[in-house]
């Protein structure tokens, strides 16, 4: 089944619990939550404290992009829970397979995010610790970008490899200017998991509730 | 006179808009606001969206401290407004004049934060370059921890240093544990803003306007 | 057609203006322009300076190769133009997708370059964001280097590669020991542009007009 | 043949004559050594001296897996000799076939070592520099982890990926893990260099010469 | 006796030679050449190939500022020669002392450059070491800056340190916005040596000697 | 009361029972280990493993000089002891209070190891977290390098400024070329603890008994 993850890094944070309510009744599968170091990315987003406090107000699962340095020295500092999704960027680390050992550990779901010029092949030796790839289809670090076509692409590569190495379940998960227009042919590639921002659903509260139903209806 | 500048990061996000109110009435005179890479200081915090989103919720002016690698090429993503603070750590960057100068640009008043082991003597020639001058009483990263005495001494040293040198305006701010207990003879040392959390009033949302007032008193 | 682009770090600064002369009238095709940070490549050379006054001296369109850390940070440093080429090493950025981007941006073409040990399928997703690929046949740093086999075999493997993704029309550069015994071959492999240096016909002004001669007649 | 490199991490430092006279009598091939930097990997080990004092006091050639930031720059340093084995980390570089070049001046043997998410292609473009692959099945950095089941398979993908690109000669090293139970399966995969530690006969002085025997057996 | 050190990055690479005519006639004692990495300041300039062939076109010795982290790895590749006078910045390297002995072991005059912000009391240590201090009075990277007025005071503060120290015969060399306004009271604070650039006479060769001579009367 | 450190790196390894036995014999202060990264300084020396098992071997407290980068963040994988002495190099890390902070919750005593630039300033205030000084008086890295007098006089204005500033318990290392020819003004400048390595008594075993009673009678 298709799943949404809106990016909470475009949800306002006075109406913060507006927000979650409609979530909730919406059965929201995922909250998207960008973690950026100002190193790996040029941006600085959301921290420890915020997932903390957010973990209190919803039941709704956490889906925690790492977009930092060295992730397998800094996955610690969250303190992940069971059911919710971790992704650390292959590019970021020269310990890939330590730094998803360190999110099983903790008990999260573990996934590989991959800029859009990594290829679908490093994740050769890595298919047994992962519950997801994370295919980003914009370069990371900000909001408002259009989509890049070959990244796009990338999803339907990347699902082949998936099954063709005998790992139909690991989820495919898309992030990058997911708009109405573009998130049916996503979907169709094989995508899973949509991060919806200000591409889709979330430029302003008023209209939340009927995107988020137009892109069910768009992902199928 | 006397300032109070509320951690932000203390504050939760589902009360945002209840604290504001609070501080608005309480005349907070700036709203702390904590800026970590995972390399300078091993913790993620807030980031660029939540301090533009903050600044459209009140007229309360901005406390920015860059707990980041190379302040000086990451100031410009902020955008940084007159009237705002802006601390860069002396120790995160090869070229102070050049970070602070960048702080200056964007209209913002321009503070040097210093780790409780640097010297107050580093900032002989950046005195023309700043306002203020922050001062670390707890290593940076962690709200909960025990204030340095040495640390806490340094205030009295940097005021005498400040005021021989003939820059009697630049202004101490002291952050970390600032507690009912040491606010006081933090203030005779001669600091002059506060930058207050879960030492003092910000545990829980109930106490903090009585919390504000019993400060106030406290830093005369 | 095959083209030629002299390597600039191999041209005495007195005799700048002759070899301009000797190069425009020899229709050479591009000035090769090796930019080394000490980082990525331990030796430094030449700067953004000498590409603008350059750009002054001649119109042939210049061929920039960026052998530096983090190029995505630093191609807007040097305002490159439309018809220039710009190559960034793949082994150098997490970005790689984003410097290209970021190249392109300027007008000008871009090129992944490829230390000898990076295989020719980490070009994968960036076909649709590249002009060229420059092949080094040695280690980038230093003129006077050997050529390694497999690097020069890798030429013909590139433009395989190229070809049955579907994008003839990428060039291939190749530089490293070019000299009048190996260019034949690295011709003959499906290399496009030739960057000569100290192995071919620059040492010394004397002989310049008839190696380029000699240089055209075997790369045919 | 297959052959044993005994990890002289796990030797009592006090005991090492006694050893080192089981490993002669024995007929060990070689000595494996850890060099470790605290960036690369989170630990410290062995060092410049104690090599050149193991050299002294005995003929056993020495196998030195570097665990280090940017080896090329410090490859140098260790005076390697003919007959020796080096290991450098294809992740630790940029510069893979320049560390390998430098090894070879040395007139050691030169190594990839790969680590367990690192995919047996990257050895594409160095198979006429190198003489062998040293393939981690745990991750680099401390001895009793368990062995990773996708890291041991690639033991036999490398085998057939050096057997059809033309290399039957380059040999295979494995390293974590080998036990007793495990070390038959690595054999049969196509491993031919073992480095044993405390999963197998490096547990206390007493029984190493039965233990190196067991292991003779098992690896056939 | 007061000095001049033209910045060679301001001279046009095609009228070098009759530069260096002018320069020779007008007896300019040091040719001053910026070396710059990227990374300790954000630009590229000149290289070693320059530096080698500058010397077979001129005798005036060379005065190479190295704006680069990690010096004392990098002082070898330039070949100092005595009579040079070498600078490396105080902030760029954790081993400034073993930089300055690397410079003296070529021969070459060893230099501290100081950033504006950099105090002269870290100069205590290393003042046997050294035959002079370079004043940053601009931020390093670019030329067209405006000094900063306390970077110029701190020449006067630094020719008391040295002499009070035991240290006359330590020369001073300014760097930064030295203009025909300013080069006198820099001259007055201590300053010896002055890297002159487009804030003087380097403005198109026109003008270059009238301005070295104007630039003679004004230091004294 | 005058110390002796004697320097492991220099005992070689098949002696070093011995060596103890000699040392214990007369009562030998501490074991001075060096830790290098190959990043802080250009060599590896000892290991975690090396310090684990000569606990086991002797009951001498060790005497821990780490030369590594951001020794904060790696202090807790040696688990000092009580009695321990362990230096961090100020120029090591930008959090020098944080580090000395992890030393001392180890039980350990924490020391700060000065090179030859630093300032004896630098320690201003860090004063109440320390129990010695580790003054360089080579630029760390290799054994046989000759003293630098300004780092020897460095001896006696840091004993001045720690007495000044009411701090007579804190005790004065020295290490770098403590040769009997040396030693002696050392002590006298006002040096309590003696790294003794290939200068002095660590020149092969025959010697290092009488070595050790000559050193003591120099030093006082």
């Amino acid at each position: 089944m298709k799943k949404l993850s809106p990016s909470m890094m475009c949800v306002e944070i006075d109406q913060l619990k507006d927000y979650l309510s409609i979530f909730e009744e919406e059965k929201i599968e995922y909250l998207h939550i960008d973690i950026m170091d100002g190193e790996y990315v040029p941006n600085f987003t959301l921290g420890t404290d915020y997932i903390r406090q957010l973990r209190q107000l919803t039941k709704i699962p956490l889906d925690v992009h790492l977009m930092v340095m060295h992730p397998e020295k800094k996955i610690g500092w969250f303190d992940f829970k069971e059911g919710e999704l971790v992704s650390v960027h292959g590019e970021s680390t020269l310990h890939l397979q330590k730094a998803l050992q360190e999110v099983k550990c903790s008990g999260a779901k573990a996934m590989v995010a991959l800029n859009p010029a990594t290829p679908v092949s490093s994740l050769e030796y890595v298919l047994d610790d992962i519950d997801g790839v994370l295919i980003m289809t914009v370069n990371p670090g900000f909001a408002g970008q259009k989509a890049i076509p070959m990244a796009v692409d990338k999803i339907a590569d990347c699902r082949t490899f998936l099954d063709e190495k005998g790992y139909p379940n690991i989820e495919i998960q898309v992030d990058g200017n997911v708009s109405y227009d573009l998130a049916g042919q996503m979907s169709k590639k094989g995508a899973d998991i949509f991060v919806a921002g200000s591409s889709s659903f979330l430029c302003g509260i008023s209209g939340v509730k009927e995107g988020i139903q137009k892109m069910r209806r768009i992902i199928g």
